[in-house]
This record gives structure tokens, sequence and C-alpha cells, in this order.
């Protein structure tokens, strides 16, 4: 193939502003992959892509070979439809810890490979590792056993789905090419087309604290991955959802899965809970599992009530090594050794909540990761006490911080900073903002 | 001062369209020499540039940096204003070996430093080159003496002058990131602040065998370059010269240097010797030689009738070892095994030339190099027979390819393509359509 082509033209193309075709797309990918086409050329390729754009095709014909450049997941022999969400990057998001569960409560699958977190955003594997003995690194064999006797699994994704995406993200990151919506979308569709789920929905956050901060990117995100499912034939649905504040209180690893928890035995809050419901009504609806959105509510609802959510969480991780008397009990988890009360220095409403920085404290905590090498302090974390719309007085504690490191009034400080209060109660936009299907 | 500045951060902010500062721009240049900023982080930023530009100010410091990046002749001991030429790259220009020995003849100083050809276009070094013994490689002293004693003296860039540019440009070379008006200007005018000369001017090409393809380009680079030569301190004037025919009838190397020598003997096409005339001009009255252009011009011509411009191109040649007697009688210089007649199909007129395809034929012939690394036949090259606006008969002869390669009849079927024929006479365009000051 490389007689054929060039990466020069390719980039030279590209730089003109057209479309690159399904072979010159193979050709990039597998010559980056192979270590053909160096760094050098990838780059000024990812730079064009950043200004020029990609049309629907070359997007899904990236994604395409991306998940050719390594395995596809067979999960043919579990029984069922298989079901997954996946959410772009929150602060707080701790939905697949309850939507997991509830959708395995109903009966039906999800086997769920998950990320850990970086920068702002926390990572599910990061908080299940918070649950002492709990393994997300499964055999495939393990995997699928435990999806067909639960119903669910939530493990690591496996290395060796879409290698390409690995090598080319390590590249972005590196020069500046990350925020290109159809580079964001490939990245994020090539490894769902890889994992052997047949239902996808996902959960694009929009607003101060997420990757897309407007609705109109989110949106332009959500149709564009959309596309791609439905070019390769999987049902994809997406749901645009706020990051203009964490989702629920918690914000950190062990006092997340405690709120997961506590939403599982029908004591979480009512945006992570709305969330959940939202989220899974979608999936039993696209799975022709409910007759109609409010039916699959109700049935999701219901699984909270009877205790078999929570009874499917316990279940799973005992699974998976975990350790079931901290779930049983909660107050078993350690504790951080320093804790600090944010105080409120004003009467008034909390009007605005910055919650990519509110991210970025937690992680400067110990709760979370600037750069992939960290190691994460699980009882690290942020508490909030106040959320938007709330009425709150001086000295009102507004979060509480958690940490193995002393000192931290000067991350209180950032966090008080945070929080923005006036004097009128603000409106509170809705955290689900729109529903996109296929 | 890494602790100071990030090169992500840098890409980003020209990626946002942001002018970098001095600072960031000393940053970008110093690490990428060191080879701390890596390959891949450059070509992005280059790509960026490519869609952002850049301002007269980070232009000039960009240049700035990269002439810091290397050795600044230091010509202080050559008596005189030190005039120099630049052409951005043509067919068949062969300006450089006629107005050296011009401005020589009338008593001013040329200390040249030229470079090879590439591609479609030519190089003067390579031309020299065509005269037995000529050595383009003089040592500083040598080079100094020459000019004192001679005026005039053309040798090979020193590897010394702007590391920076070359790396950079090799770089640009392989991602597409050559065509940006900011870094063209950058990379000319590094090499020209860097050569120790008092007076520049700038012959910048524009048309089809141009890197210019229009007028406007053209002036907007030229504007850039004279830009940074005001910055600089330097004199720095520009002409725009029409490159949508060959300059004069040869192409190649020894058929040029004898078209060279025809020109100084006053026997040479009359665009190339206009150019001559009038590029000489201007350096003469940027030196405050000549009271006026007329005057300037008038002197010049004189130079060419006296012989003295003739022999001032002897000298020189003599001076850097060539055997003078193949300009004495330029039939010794030998001649391509093969040559080949490109016939007119048919009645009418030239109404137009491809020339940046009859250059990329000429090097297909042996005349030029598709990469660095190739070697040149000096004896190959084509002989123009008809130019734009001639008349010509079916039948008639075109031009003659001459090569040693063998069955170079598919190279005359596409020199045969690169002229248009038509029934009516067309207007020739102005050979110099503007000059512009400093």
């Amino acid at each position: 193939m490389s007689e054929q082509f060039r990466m020069y033209d390719i980039i030279d193309k590209k730089k003109r502003g057209e479309a690159l075709n399904r072979e010159e797309i193979a050709y990039f990918i597998r010559g980056y992959v192979s270590g053909e086409i160096p760094d050098y050329q990838a780059s000024a390729l990812l730079m064009a892509i950043c200004f020029m754009g990609m049309t629907e095709n070359e997007t899904f014909y990236l994604t395409e070979e991306m998940v050719n450049s390594g395995k596809v997941m067979d999960l043919s022999a579990v029984n069922g439809l298989k079901l997954d969400k996946h959410s772009t990057g929150g602060v707080g998001d701790k939905t697949s810890l309850v939507l997991g569960p509830m959708i395995a409560a109903v009966n039906l699958k999800m086997p769920k490979a998950s990320g850990r977190g970086l920068g702002h955003t926390g990572g599910t594997l990061d908080k299940l590792e918070s649950i002492p003995g709990f393994r997300v690194t499964l055999s495939e064999q393990e995997f699928i056993d435990q999806v067909n006797s639960i119903n669910l699994a939530i493990v690591g994704q496996s290395a060796e789905l879409a290698p390409a995406d690995k090598k080319l993200y390590a590249l972005r990151d590196a020069t500046c090419t990350v925020d290109s919506i159809p580079l964001i979308a490939s990245s994020i569709m090539s490894k769902k087309l890889a994992d052997g789920s047949d239902i996808q929905l996902l959960d694009v956050k929009f607003g101060q604290g997420a990757f897309m901060k407007t609705i109109q990117d989110a949106r332009h995100l959500a149709h564009t991955m959309i596309s791609i499912g439905r070019k390769a034939g999987k049902v994809t649905c997406a749901e645009l959802t706020s990051m203009d504040q964490p989702l629920g209180y918690e914000i950190g690893n062990i006092n997340e899965v405690i709120e997961a928890v506590d939403t599982l035995r029908g004591k979480g809050p009512k945006d992570l809970l709305d969330l959940c419901l939202h989220s899974g009504s979608i999936l039993l609806k696209l799975a022709n599992a409910a007759p109609s959105l409010e039916v699959a509510e109700r049935r999701l609802r219901q699984a909270i009530d009877s205790g078999d959510a929570y009874r499917s969480f316990v279940s799973m991780v005992r699974n998976q090594g975990g350790d079931v008397r901290y779930i049983e009990d909660t107050s078993l988890f350690p504790t951080a050794r320093y804790s600090y009360e944010v105080k409120s220095i004003a009467d008034g409403y909390v009007a605005e909540m910055n919650t990519y920085d509110l991210g970025i404290q937690a992680m400067r905590l110990g709760a979370g990761r600037q750069t992939a090498t960290d190691t994460i302090d699980h009882t690290a974390g942020i508490s909030l006490k106040k959320k938007v719309g709330d009425r709150v007085r001086r000295d009102e504690v507004l979060a509480v911080l958690h940490s193995e490191r002393s000192g931290i009034a000067d991350i209180g400080r950032e966090v008080l900073a945070d929080f923005t209060i006036r004097g009128e109660k603000p409106e509170v936009p809705p955290l689900i903002a729109e529903t996109i299907y296929n």
C-alpha cells in the first residue's frame, strides 16, 4: 500500500479541506500503528483535521480502521442483548455504579468495560477499586460467565482494543489536537464498536465541567457518534446532560461508592437517581424490554425499591472479589486523615459552581491523576453540602475536603472560590437536556 | 526557560489564533534546535501557523531566533557596501550569473551565497559547477579577499547559517507546511540577515512556474520580507517578476551558463537582460551609487557593451578555479549524448507555457534533482525555440531536449503538451510587474 499513497499527499488533501477516502485513512492508520508513518506527519494531519474537520464518512472510516487495528471482543457467548452506557466524562459521575445494578436487576445484561480518571474527571475503575479486594481484571471467560450468571460485570478495558486509538490519543494529548469532534467521536466509538455490546447509550456531558463546553458542541458530538454507530450497524443513542454542577454531592472514590450504594438503597441524591432512571429507561426501550419509557422507568424504580438493584451490586462486588462487608456497612470504609470545612463568607444562594475546578481540586487532594501514571488516594475527595439553587448563610459549610495531605487550606480557598453566591435565587437548569435517538 | 513555557500551551495559543510573543518563539526555536521539543510538537505548531498565520512581529521574532541559532557572517573586512539579490526560485533563472558581473563591473561589491536546485527550480551553484574546476566552496578569507580584489564571489551558503531554518525546513517539507507566507519569509530572511550583506534586493517570482502562484501572494510575501528587513535595520527592497514563462531560452546547467555568457557579451535574450538591468539599477540606486534609476541603467548597459561585465565573470571563474577556456569558447562545453526536437502539431501562436512542468521535465532529463541527494547531469536540459507570443507553424521546432538518457520521447510528449498554441496572437504580460521599496 505504501506505493499507492504518500502521507504528504494525504496531509495536503486534508489541509485543502478535501475529504479523505477509505483507502487513504486505512493507509494512515495502518502506517501509523506499524511505525512507517512518523509522529510528526501524523500530528500535522491531526492539526489539519482540527481546522478542516472530517465528513461523517471519513469519521466512520477512521473509527473502523482503529477498530481493525486491534481485537474485537466476542461476547456472543453472553445470552441475550448486551447493553452499554458510556459517559464522556464528568465530575462526581458515579452513574455506572448505580445504573449497572439497576439494569441487571430487571434481568438485562450489562457487560461493561470502563476507564480510569484523568485530570478533572473521575473513573469508574478507580471508584470500584476503593472496595477492598475488588478486581477490575477478569479473564474473558470469567467476564462472560459472570454476566451470564448475574447479568453484570464491570472491568477495565482491554489494552488490545483499538491500539491505534491509544497511540493516536497519546499524540493528540501532546500536540493540542484533542478538541476535534470527529477525532473525539472516532476515539470513543472505536472502543465502543470493539467492546462487543449490542446497544449503546452515550451520555454526552456539556457545560463548565465537561469537555464539551456548549450544548451545541455536545449535540454535534452526539450526532457524530450516533452516525458512526448507525454505519456500523449498532443501536446507538445519546442523551445530553449538564455538567454545570457535579453529579450528586460526592467527588472522589470511596465517598462516591458510598453515595452510589446509598442511591441503590433508595437514599441517594435526586439528580443521580433521575439520570440513572432516564438512562436505564432508554436502554430498556432500545432493548424492547419495555413497551414505553414510562413502564421502563417504573420497573427500574421498583428494582431500587425492592432492593434488587442493591443486591445486584453486592453480587457483582462478591463475584469480582470485593469485600461485601464494606457495602453492607459503608461506615467500615477508611476515612482520610485530614478534613477541612469550606464555609460561606456570604448569605445568599449558590448561583454557580466551577465544576471543572472542583474536579481539579479533588485531584489535588489525592482523588485523581494529573498524569496517567499518578496513583490515587481512595479516601480523598470533596463532599459538597450545597449545590446550585441552595440557600446558604454566612459561615455555613459549603463543602468538606478529605485528604491524607495536611495543609489543605490553600485548596479550601480554591474550593470556596468555586462557589458563586448571589442574593437572588437562581434558575436551576435541567440536568437532562435532550435525548437523541438513532 | 523550559520551566516558564510548555510547548503544548504555545501550540494551543497559536491554534486559537493568538500572536506568540518573543519569549515563546525563542523557547520554541531553541528547544527545537536542541532536541528538547520533538518534531511532532513542532509540526503541529507549523500546521497551526499555516492556518492562523503570524503577525509581522511574530514573523520577525521567528526570523531573528533562526538567525541567532547559527553563525552570522562578518563581512566587515570587505571594503564598501555589500549588495545582494535573492530570487525566490524559477525556471531558467540565471540572473545571478549576469547581474553579479554587471555589479562588479561598475565597481560595487557582491559577495553572494547561493543555493542548489530542487524540484522544478534550478540553482546558481549547480550552474557554476558546469564550468570545469569551478569551486563553490571558499574559505571565509578567500571569499573576502576575492570580493575585495574583483568585487564578486559566488559560493555555497554556509551550513552554519541559520541551522534552525534547515531543521525546520526539512520538517516543513515532510509535513506539507511549506506554503505559509510567514514561514517562507522567515526562512528566506533568516539566511539573508545572517549573510553579512548590507543591501538586499528580493526578486519575488509569481505565476505558474513560481512558488507564489498569484501576484497577490507574491506581493504579500515581498511586504512580509521587507518588514523583516526593516525591523532588522537592513536596506531591503523587492521586485515582483513573472514566472508565467521561463526566463531566457535555456533551462538546464551548461546551456544556462552559455546563455549567461552570451548575455554578458551583449548577445543574450531581451527578457534576461531587462531583468538584470532592472535589478542592477535598483541596487545601484539603493547603494547611492547613481543619482537615478535611469543613470544606473545606462551605466550597467555600458558595463555590458564595454565588455567589463564579461571580464568580471571571467575573473570570477578564474579566481574560483574554473577553466576560463570554456567561457572564452563555450563550444568547448560537452553536449548531451541524446537530443530530441519537440515540434508543433499546429499553426498559431504560443499562448501559454506550462513553466512549472518545463522545470519538472528538465529535471527528468537529468538537469535537476527530485530529492536533495540526487546528482545532476550538467549537459541535460531544454533549449526553447519559441516563447509566449511567438508565431509557430506546424512541424516547426518548439524546443530541443538534451539528455544522457535515451528514449526521451515520452518527455518530448510532455514538453509538447506544455505549449498551448492558439490562433490569435496573445498579450504578453510584462516580466517586471512591480517594484516595492523599503
